[in-house]
């Protein structure tokens, strides 16, 4: 890829995602609907101007999604979310479950083999953290209880959807996984968390001592962002999420107190880079695969819909897990209803490992893309956009922009 | 390129700059100085963590160089530039034939054919804005006369070093240029800078206009990245260079007023990017090639000696071309000095093109890499770091953060 030809796709893209952007805000839609819509008709099958597996382009999406999370972290409250935590876990577990034995069930209703069949099931257990967090901060809810619950369990899920993929990737290439090491798995994946989370507080605050004292430009900034980059790596190696470990790092940053003196900056970077992830998601969409007049693409569709459904209906059951606390159950199920990068992974792999046929890939594909897009429909018919702003003010460079 | 890896270099590069730019920041030196030995030292020659051709680190450091002279651009009045323009047209000329002609009969000489002697002299041509540019911010001397008519010259011989390039690399092709080619190639060059002034200014009062009626997030600072990218790419496309475009669009984005509302956020993103761009030159460099115990090393050593001497001496001179101004003469003459990106270019054409052996590409690469150290030091020696405020308070964010 050429400087040019690279200057000019994040011209395409950026250009593109606050084209759409602003026409979504017109029709009161969350900005991230544009920007998925954007990405469509960028990506390969319409215009063709985006690429999304181009690799720098790929890596700068993930870097969006990376600050995404660590700026939703650095808007968390930790206790504010431990607070909900038994509720978020409940939603999460059986968010993992329904999904997983539904369309298992699916699977085996349409008459496909038990390992496909397994397949789909496990397609649909992970939640998207980066979207649905993205559609709350949109709708300016970010800080409503229901919120936090999604989030928590978003954040759960995602880290089990990892667990789940670990353990179908193994039976995808025959070898099968030992209870043993699938304890082991869910271990490391949350045990990172329980680490970073009590290292990481004793370390920030020494480290932001040790910060304090430089002289160097934009040093608290550039530590912060370190901070996100170290924690992501870390998590990957550990066999977590690399967002999680950013969305750790915004946590705990937030903990110290010292957020507020670099949220804007953050805003700046998050502003260029998280419209690239949102673009990506949306240009990998084959939307001639839409199109009912070819029969091709009937069955797919038929499939879709169906695997739809269930993700849809899951999800929303999940929602009514916390039975014990008085919060709007139907908005945290459809807060949870959006698949996102893990079910495209688990669609990537299954694909290369030969149970998935491309018909079956495309229809995991479209149902992430389905349920992306319903998602903000919904909470944006559940929830009216809150009065004021629209996002709590956080960095005086973003309140001076905006004035 | 994995996820992880391309974080991890990120943590190796963002880690180095900070830490030897603060180093650099101690010994009362320009921090640039401190990323380029932080690259040295993280490149292949050395550690080996920081690949600076890998596709996606290259591409942002591109990007990175892009934002430092568009952010230059914003800093710079256009009507004081144009008021010191007969001088630095005049550096900037003297500055391009003086190098030429020096490292030509240098290399002749030295014995060499004259095609390569030419290339010699062709690489000593052009002046790196960024690195010179990046080197009076750090002073925080980038208001001052002399800064000014470094400032143009370099924009202007960076111009006039794309036209060099084009002709010697043709010749290096076999297939020389018509007079009329270059004419065509020069006046398409200067061209763009000229239109996109007068365009760009009509252009940008209507734009903000549209953008000021959207009420998408953070429209303004996204209009003004997206401002700089488009002109970068109409830049290249025309012949002239992208770096030449991110400036012209700072200078205009300048005369429209608005820039005090968007300086934060490109402070912000320019803290993440612009050491990328000064970690990958440094990265370049192969150190070993400075060890004089080994004795192929020597004749490339003397070589780099020479052409160095030349390098300092031609450019030096050159600062003394406005003999009619009131100006500190060796100031602009040792801001003139240090050669970048184009210097690199051409040894890469010629080492392509086969007119230089891996000796000479050695020795030009060790030129372009010792005039760059050379300045800022000199340029330090010479001028005192400004009391009060390294840079001139541009936006809130920062104030915020450095306080």
């Amino acid at each position: 890829m050429s400087v040019t030809a690279f200057l000019a796709a994040l011209v395409a893209i950026l250009a593109g995602a606050k084209l759409f952007g602003e026409l979504a805000e017109r029709v009161r839609q969350p900005a991230v609907l544009g920007e998925l819509v954007a990405g469509a008709i960028l990506g390969p099958s319409v215009l063709g101007w985006v690429d999304p597996h181009a690799e720098p382009i790929h890596l700068l999406a993930e870097l969006g999604v990376l600050i995404l999370l660590f700026e939703i972290g650095l808007e968390t409250d930790l206790r504010r979310l431990l607070r909900v935590g038994s509720a978020s876990a409940a939603v999460a577990t059986v968010g993992v479950l329904l999904p997983l034995g539904g369309g298992y069930a699916l699977g085996r209703v349409l008459g496909f083999e038990p390992l496909l069949a397994l397949f789909l099931g496990a397609a649909l257990t992970a939640t998207s953290v980066g979207i649905t967090g993205r559609v709350l901060t949109d709708l300016g809810r970010l800080q409503e209880p229901e919120s936090q619950v999604v989030l928590g369990a978003a954040v759960i899920d995602d880290i089990l959807g990892l667990v789940v993929l670990a353990v179908v990737a193994g039976l995808a290439e025959g070898s099968g996984m030992s209870g043993g090491a699938v304890a082991l798995l869910v271990a490391k994946a949350f045990g990172f968390v329980a680490v970073a989370l009590v290292v990481g507080r004793l370390a920030a605050g020494w480290l932001l001592r040790l910060v304090d004292r430089l002289r160097v430009r934009g040093a608290l900034f550039v530590f912060a962002f370190l901070f996100a980059l170290v924690l992501a790596v870390v998590a990957e190696a550990v066999g977590s999420a690399f967002i999680v470990g950013a969305f750790a790092a915004g946590l705990l940053l937030a903990e110290t107190g010292r957020a507020p003196e670099v949220e804007g900056e953050f805003r700046a970077v998050a502003l260029i880079l998280v419209p690239i992830f949102f673009v990506s998601v949306g240009a990998v969409m084959d939307v001639r695969l839409l199109n009912p007049l070819n029969a091709e693409n009937r069955e797919i569709l038929l499939v879709t819909l169906a695997l739809t459904a269930v993700a849809v209906v899951t999800k929303m059951l999940a929602g009514y897990a916390p039975f014990w606390m008085k919060l709007q159950k139907h908005v945290i199920g459809v807060g949870m209803v959006p698949r996102g990068e893990v079910g495209l992974i688990f669609a990537q792999v299954g694909l290369a490992g030969g149970v998935l046929a491309i018909a079956e890939y495309n229809a995991v594909t479209l149902m992430v893309m389905a349920t992306t897009f319903l998602a903000p429909l919904g909470l944006r018919a559940l929830w009216k956009r809150r009065p004021g702003p629209r996002v709590p003010p956080t960095g005086v460079a973003e309140l001076v922009a905006e004035t």
